[in-house]
C-alpha cells in the first residue's frame, strides 16, 4: 500500500491559526517532516507514535539540503506512511514547495497541498493593517529580502523593487533579516519616499509577538526583535492602531532582553495619530 | 456589558479549511454579518439563537450601503453582543475592512482581526501552482481587475499593471470578472507576452471547483465558470500539474451547465507537458 504526502501551511505561529484541516492531519500523521518556524505547541498535536523530522536549517548546526528532504519524504511515503510535510505560513509561498512537488510527481508519490495562513496575513491581523485600502493601495506584494540561493542581491531584485515600490502597492517582506539600513537604503533606492510608514511585525500572532511601527528613513533604529520577522511597508501601515502598538509595551517585559525599549521612546514613536477615515455611503463591491 | 466584533476570514470555501480560532468563535457568535461568498457548510456552524445577518450584494437584488453594514454592526456590539463579521478569505485582502476597523475604533468598539486563508493560496494548492519558485518567480502580486468603487479601468491601475507584468511576479487577479478577452488585453497591453501560461479557478477548494489552464493568448476561450474565480498569471503556472486539472473532468458533470466542457477541448488544452525541474542539492535557505 502506498502512503501519500500532505504539503501542509502551519500557518503563522498561533496554534489556534491551523486550519481545521492541518489539525486533523497533524493528528492522524504516521510522519512529520517540519520547518524550524513551525511553533512547538504545534508539534504537540502529533501522535506520539508518529516519526518527527526536523528539517529546518535555523537551528543552526547541521545543513539539511533540499535533496534529502525530498528523498527523506519519498521514502517515508513509499513505505506506506501518512506523511505531512509541515512549513510554516502557506506551503506554497517562499517555501521551496515547487521543488518538493515536482520531486513527489517524479516519484508517483500521492499528495495533497492544504493552504495555511501565510505570516503576512497574521502580521496584518495582529497589527491591524487592512493590506489593501479603496483610498490608500489597491494591490499586495509579497516579497522576500534575500533569494534563497544567494545573499547578495541582485540586480534584476533592485529593478523588481523599484517597480513595485511605483506602483504604490503594499509590500511585506519576508525574512528582512535583522539590517534594517540595508533594507532601508534598498527601498529609498527602489524610490520609496523616507516619509513612507512601515512596521516591523516579531513572532506575529504569538504570545511572543512584538510590532514596532516607524518610517523607512528610521527604520534604522528599530529594535533588532526575534525572529521570524516581518517588514510591512505603505500607507495602509498608517492605518494600523498606534495604541494596540504601544499596549504590549505597557506591561514591562523584565526578562533582559536585547530587543526591550523604554516607553518613553515607543511614546514618541507613536506619538502622530492615525489617519481618520470619512463615513463612507457608497455601495460596497 | 459591551460587546465585541471579530473581522474573521472565512477561508477559500472547503469548510475544513476554516481556521481553529474562526470556527470557535462561529460556534459561539451571538450575531454574525457574513458575506456572500461564505459557504452555506460554514453558516451552519453557528449556533440556531444567534442572529444572522447576510450583508452581501452578490445575491443581486438588494444593495446594502457599507455604513449600514458599519451601524449595523456596531449597534450590534454595542448591546453587548459577541458579533462575527465574516468575510470570503482573509478579511484584510480586497473586503473592504479597513472602513470597518475606522468605524469600530471611532464608535470604541473592541475588536479582533482573526485572519484567514486568502483565495489565491486555496487556489493555488488546489491547482497545484507553487506561488514562488526559486527558478522562476520570487514575488507574488495580488491584485483586483477593478476596483470597488469605479467600472473602468483607471489610467493608474493601467500603468501599476505594467510595473507588476515588467516585474515578471506571479500575478494572482481576484474578481477577473467574465470579460476574459478584456482581462487578457489588459495584460498584453501592459507587456505580457501573450504565451504566458495562465489558469482560471473557479469555486477553489469546493466541490464545485473548476480549474482551466491556458495561455493569455488563448484566454478569450477559457469556460464561462461560475464567480468566484481567480485568474493566476505566471510561468509558475506551467508547473501545475496537468493531470490534476484533466483530472477533474474525466468525472462527467451530469447536470446541464453552461461551463461543461468536452474532455476532448481539455485534453486538447493541457496537451503540453508540465516542464521538469532538475534534482536539486543546494542547501534550503
Amino acid at each position: 500500500m502506498k502512503g501519500k504526502v500532505y504539503l501542509v501551511g502551519a500557518g503563522p505561529g498561533d496554534p489556534e491559526l491551523l486550519t481545521l484541516k492541518a489539525h486533523r492531519l497533524l493528528r492522524n500523521a504516521e510522519a512529520v517532516l517540519h520547518d524550524d518556524l513551525v511553533a512547538p505547541e504545534i508539534l504537540k498535536l502529533i501522535p506520539s507514535t508518529a516519526q518527527i523530522h526536523n528539517v529546518g536549517k535555523r537551528c543552526g548546526k547541521k545543513k539539511i539540503l533540499q535533496g534529502e528532504i525530498n528523498c527523506l519524504m519519498v521514502a517515508l511515503a513509499a513505505s506506506g506512511l501518512r506523511v505531512v510535510r509541515l512549513k510554516g505560513g502557506d506551503p506554497l509561498i517562499f517555501g521551496r514547495a515547487g521543488e518538493e512537488i515536482e520531486f513527489l510527481r517524479r516519484n508517483n508519490i500521492p499528495f495533497e497541498i492544504v493552504p495555511g495562513v501565510t505570516s503576512a496575513l497574521g502580521a496584518a491581523a495582529a497589527a491591524q493593517i487592512p493590506l489593501t485600502h479603496r483610498r490608500a493601495s489597491s494591490a499586495l506584494v509579497l516579497i522576500t529580502a534575500h533569494r534563497s540561493s544567494e545573499h547578495r542581491v541582485s540586480e534584476k531584485d533592485a529593478s523588481d523593487w523599484r517597480k513595485f515600490v511605483a506602483s504604490g502597492a503594499t509590500l511585506v517582506i519576508y525574512m528582512p533579516g535583522q539590517n534594517y539600513s540595508d533594507i532601508a537604503r534598498r527601498l529609498t533606492s527602489a524610490g520609496l519616499a523616507g516619509e513612507t510608514s512601515c512596521a516591523v511585525i516579531s513572532r506575529a500572532t504569538t504570545r511572543h509577538q512584538r510590532t514596532h511601527r516607524t518610517t523607512v528613513l528610521d527604520l534604522h533604529r528599530a529594535p533588532q526583535f526575534a525572529s521570524p520577522t516581518l517588514l510591512v511597508v505603505g500607507e495602509v501601515v498608517r492605518l494600523a492602531d498606534p495604541a494596540a502598538m504601544v499596549e504590549e509595551f505597557v506591561v514591562p517585559d523584565l526578562s533582559p532582553r536585547k530587543d526591550s525599549l523604554l516607553p518613553v521612546t515607543l511614546f514618541k514613536t507613536f506619538l502622530s495619530p492615525a489617519p481618520r477615515l470619512r463615513a463612507d455611503e457608497e455601495p460596497i463591491a
